[in-house]
């Protein structure tokens, strides 16, 4: 029986200014999943490794995505699936994204490619949405096209690829604690004051030119949210305190990463990146918060075929 | 003594989708001004052609961002200003905005520019201010630096210069009614629903991407404005009616130029702007409400010397 054994990155999504549109993908945080082709029909998920995940097909995000694929395009075969989960649930880097593209990606490939990217992640969705009770592809898009990406629309999906300055780098601190995806909503606000949308689109328009023009000085200048992090800072433990000493070590631009407990540095270079790391380890070392630190290039592919 | 004489263009701010931060500049409608170095000293308006506008400097838009940069620079001569007023006061095509950059723009080039043309907005800003209350430079900024622009920024100012597709036209059409600046800003919410802020902001960062790209496709539907449209267009006669039939000749996209009353229509090619020109010509036909139309290229060379 043919199988592949894939990475599935792990993602940012919201980037500062750009909530519920933005999202980039990261190199070195990812889940490993193995797809195998069957003879017998329909789709198993036989093996969960790292976190205790239901093995249930329609109670995992893996299995919902895949059944929904699997469903449409009737193949006269069927579909094993391996998780090998890496990405913490819960983390705010697309830990369900991760699941839901990877058995999607992982058939498609299987079956000769039918599919193309955009209806990849319309599969996705359905997983996705099982984890957060609605459709999103911000963390998705990401994870599927790789490198910058902006979800112009989810119904129908319209997904922008967006250029990649070289020597951007990420540094991630996952703080261990959880934030229930319903406070995470519940506090934002249902209205926003036009004044601050302004801002927020202005900030979206400038970020998108920086990455096209590889301006460094704007994507700094860009990489702000006056509208969703006000609210949701509160969160997650020492917020500001983690910004201020990023920006002073020389980062781009710091925010929480899709609905958080994480944070994501953005910096240009490894060596500001990992600087970055140190001062975010002894801002959190303090506080006797568990965490874990992470630095990872922009990853341009997106999910891939390891073997 | 030295003069030169300059052509000073109509631009369209807001843009659909870019409420206060997008812009682009007209090439075949502007107002042209003399600007006549004296041995006198101070600023003086010596012509005003084509509309009863103020002779006092103080009063007069032209005059008050002369005023302020004469202030700051403090040169050895004076300055004699005449205006042919072609843009008409009220029109949504930025009227006060030419003639707030144009006495700048040519006091500027007679000194044999000292300033920057961020800095000769920022002056300009504050003639701006006299005509609307507020220091905005979604029209400036399009005038003076030509092609599409996006102010990130007002205080500190922050411009940015898009790019601009080959073959982008503009069909315009100018209801002759009156509409208040006052009435036109109150009818505006405070708060909006951050769902419409998330789509507009989508929808920026989508057209950028689309500039960027020469995607007339992703142009398309990007110009888009679910903000602030919804609450003007009842203060434009006809303004549903218009849009539909833009669309149907094969526009890119339709919306309120500006705070109106006017309506500004991008297309691609000269040869749609000019199909959609006689189509809106139909519409406002039968209506019995007196209008005027125009085509033209985007301007992207902005503000310029004639003689």
């Amino acid at each position: 029986m043919k199988e592949i054994k894939i990475f599935s990155p792990a993602t940012v999504a919201n980037v500062a200014c750009g909530f519920d549109v933005l999202g980039f993908c990261l190199a070195t945080i990812g889940d490993e999943m193995i797809i195998r082709q069957t003879d017998k029909k329909g789709i198993k998920i036989v093996k969960i490794e790292g976190y205790d995940l239901p093995f249930e097909v329609e109670k995992n995000v893996a299995g919902v995505s895949a059944l929904a694929m699997y469903n449409d395009l009737k193949p006269d075969c069927g579909f094993e699936i391996e998780i090998y989960k890496k990405i913490k649930p819960g983390s705010g880097i697309g830990s369900s994204s991760a699941s839901a593209a990877g058995s999607v990606f992982g058939m498609n490939s299987l079956l000769g490619n039918p599919l193309n990217k955009t209806q990849l992640t319309n599969y996705a969705m359905k997983g996705e949405a099982l984890a957060s009770q609605s459709e999103h592809a911000d963390n998705l898009a990401p994870a599927i096209f790789g490198g910058f990406t902006l979800v112009k629309s989810t119904h129908p999906l319209q997904i922008i690829e967006l250029p990649t300055p070289s020597g951007l780098y990420v540094t991630l601190i996952h703080p261990q604690i959880e934030i229930k995806t319903s406070e995470s909503r519940a506090i934002l606000p249902k209205d926003i004051p036009l004044k601050n949308a302004i801002t927020q689109w202005a900030n979206v328009g400038s970020l998108v030119h920086g990455l096209h023009t590889s301006n460094y000085d704007l994507i700094k200048d860009s990489l702000n949210d006056v509208v969703i992090e006000p609210h949701r800072k509160q969160l997650i433990p020492h917020f500001d305190n983690i910004k201020s000493h990023a920006m002073e070590a020389g980062a781009l631009g710091c925010a929480i990463s899709g609905s958080g407990p994480s944070i994501f540095v953005l910096s240009k270079g490894e060596v500001v990146a990992k600087t970055v790391e140190q001062a975010l380890r002894n801002v959190y070392s303090e506080t006797g918060v568990a965490f874990e630190t992470y630095v990872s290039e922009i990853n341009t592919e997106g999910i891939k075929i390891l073997t």
